[in-house]
């Protein structure tokens, strides 16, 4: 096959400009991998005028992606434009509909319509590749339908928001309250335009829904991602965890059981001595559990012109390989519907609350929670601030049921000053 | 595609047996995934009689595993016997003649034998994998040839040979000497049967002359690859490194310059909070940095017999699939005869040595380093043992020639106890 591959990019944003750059400068390197010339026939984009930095005129213009994806000239469709509906997932459904692969970096589009996108795309013998849409340059799709193919995944984690990880990392080192470095992030231009999508966990939680799909060999349940943002962690949270030998991260955690599937996206304590716990910054982090293989970790950029251009190549140089791995890992009509199991998998959990000075307070609430089964591994009381006193609790493994009863009854004991935070502690 | 892939096994050891148990225990799994089933036609090992925990009486014996690769209902040769030479090397002959496609773990063949053994392969249409035979379980050699396709590759570094990572942290967390941390890991069993092999760095070295030869598009070079074992590290020098943030890993690093493609697996001294020097125990790191995707780190199991037989099965799997990516991801045709480039990039060393107590005696070593162009970042005097006082210096970034020169310098001074001992610092 010496045939070019004709590239379609309707999108050029950071990561559009960094794919045409890839192309045009490596365009021996990429010949000699793939055997056969990668080229770009078209563009698309909202504005034709925006300098971009890189030079567009080799390449047929069109103001309309559908169009652009419709153009005979156009073997695969790159679709870089983002938003789970309107124009992405209209140029994308055209693309299949005129038989063209279709290479995105669209999380939202592919958490929410991925499963149908895949099936009509299946059904007319081409590809969504989505490795761009998962952790930016970490190839954790390539890793988990082919790298680890031979296994039955038991568990995918990662820390897969780069914003989220900057604050909390960023409150630790500095000391500073969570919306002093949010404000900071925000001037920084870290934050979405919608900051919601970063710290409420949804960016975050739309790769999680991908990632399990993939690996358990189910149909993407975005709606069943139990989300929870980082919005009230607060100091005293990451002091106190740190102070005990944990860090405190946003942490998607996917696990198939007997129960049913199991996605979380949220605040986890972890060991500061793991891989995780280590993970300063921006830098995102996918852990893969296999049976056989173990654990797999892998790090790197989460986001970036760079490392998310070069997340979009590797599916463009697999399709000019003539390597077409489906979707999800395996045919979209084979995914099967996973029930929900919310938080069912026990762990030990970190609480936090505030007792009034009152004698046997602790008491109280170590009773409460062992009527509910719940088993305590550690607890601390700190030096009395005014009528209260910050109490900390380590459990034994639990449910999060157990512990919603038992935080649902420290209400009837009138000690308890402010209501208490549980953050889980996962066992990486 | 719905024809079984026939395996023929030659290789019955820990990784074979985990192969025919994943093919067995899998078989609905690796259907789906593949679109076709796997099944393991015939095996082969030196001894039929022997129980491996597994049931073989499924599959055609052969003695001769060069009859096995020759059969006609086998489709992939999965070579698994290890050996650069002999038996491996002729069965993997006959079954490229064979017009049979190959799976392989064996590391030394192919780091002596690959660039021959390739050619051949792709001249008869067919392919050599390889996943298994560069750190286990990691999926590495996916990683690099399509993960990362779009970049050029700028470095790869790795801590690949568990057993010397394994003596290396047991030293400094016990404290123990070297020789007494590698009796214990023979006594575990940790060790090769010529155990050259591992603290030599010699299967380690093995394998980073695959991945330069992948990273860079240049032949493998095993014979160029600078290599030094571990064998003179002493506690003292893990302990004083460890004193200035430094972790002693025995680390492989391999870049292409202009100057030609330097390949060395030594100690190196990296930075204690970077995730090769928080790598503690038998686990593999590898390292790989790309011009767009910036740095990703590869983490996991680098031996034993269900990460290795994982990799293995993701050539397998990809083989079904239809993925028939070359051996160094070009043809083996194109690859580069890379000049060999000795520890020509610059960098930060450490030097150990003793110095007789006697006035200005360190005043003579910094006089022959700077002599030499050699420049002093640190430098620390320990209190004096008898007549003799530990020096301790780091350099800043320095040529290995220019390093050289001012040891052999230091000669002529007198004041030297004892030869100086001299570690790379490596920025990670």
């Amino acid at each position: 096959m010496t045939e070019p591959l004709r590239l379609g990019i309707a999108g050029l944003g950071t990561v559009g400009a960094g794919v045409v750059k890839i192309v045009r400068q490596k365009a021996n390197l990429l010949t000699a991998r793939t055997g056969r010339p990668v080229v770009i026939t078209a563009v698309s984009a909202r504005s034709r005028d925006k300098d971009r930095g890189v030079n567009l005129s080799d390449f047929a213009w069109e103001d309309d992606p559908v169009k652009l994806a419709q153009r005979d000239d156009v073997d695969v469709f790159v679709e870089l434009m983002g938003g789970a509906d309107g124009p992405a997932k209209a140029a994308t459904e055209a693309a299949i509909a005129a038989g063209k692969d279709v290479v995105t970096a669209n999380k939202a589009m592919l958490a929410l319509h991925g499963q149908e996108l895949a099936l009509s795309a299946e059904a007319a013998g081409r590809v969504i590749r989505l490795e761009a849409a998962v952790a930016g340059g970490i190839p954790v799709v390539k890793a988990l339908t082919e790298g680890l193919a031979g296994n039955q995944i038991e568990r995918v984690m990662g820390v897969m928001n780069g914003t989220c990880n900057y604050i909390l990392t960023r409150m630790e080192s500095a000391g500073l309250p969570y919306a002093e470095v949010f404000e900071e992030a925000n001037q920084l231009g870290y934050l979405e335009a919608d900051p919601t999508l970063d710290v409420g966990g949804i960016d975050a939680g739309h790769k999680l829904a991908l990632l399990a799909s993939i690996a358990f060999g189910t149909k993407v349940a975005f709606d069943d991602v139990e989300l929870e943002g980082i919005e009230r962690i607060t100091i005293d949270d990451i002091e106190q965890a740190a102070d005990m030998g944990y860090k405190i991260k946003l942490l998607g955690v996917a696990q198939l059981t007997g129960r049913g599937l199991e996605q979380r996206m949220s605040p986890c304590l972890v060991p500061a001595i793991s891989p995780l716990g280590q993970l300063e910054g921006g830098t995102n982090m996918v852990v893969l559990e296999g049976d056989h293989v173990g654990q797999i970790v892998l790090r790197g950029a989460g986001a970036g012109e760079g490392p998310t251009a070069s997340a979009v190549m590797s599916d463009v140089l697999d399709i000019a390989r003539g390597i077409r791995v489906s979707t999800f890992g395996q045919p979209a009509d084979m995914l099967e519907a996973a029930k929900a199991a919310k938080s069912a998998a026990p762990a030990p959990y970190y609480l936090r609350m505030t007792l009034h000075d009152k004698p046997g307070a602790l008491a109280k609430i170590a009773t409460v929670l062992g009527e509910s089964g719940v088993s305590v591994d550690r607890m601390r009381q700190y030096s009395h601030e005014d009528t209260s006193a910050p109490v900390l609790i380590v459990t034994h493994k639990t449910t999060r049921a157990a512990l919603d009863d038992a935080i649902a009854g420290f209400e009837a004991t009138g000690v308890v000053a402010s209501p208490p935070v549980a953050i889980r502690i996962e066992t990486v």
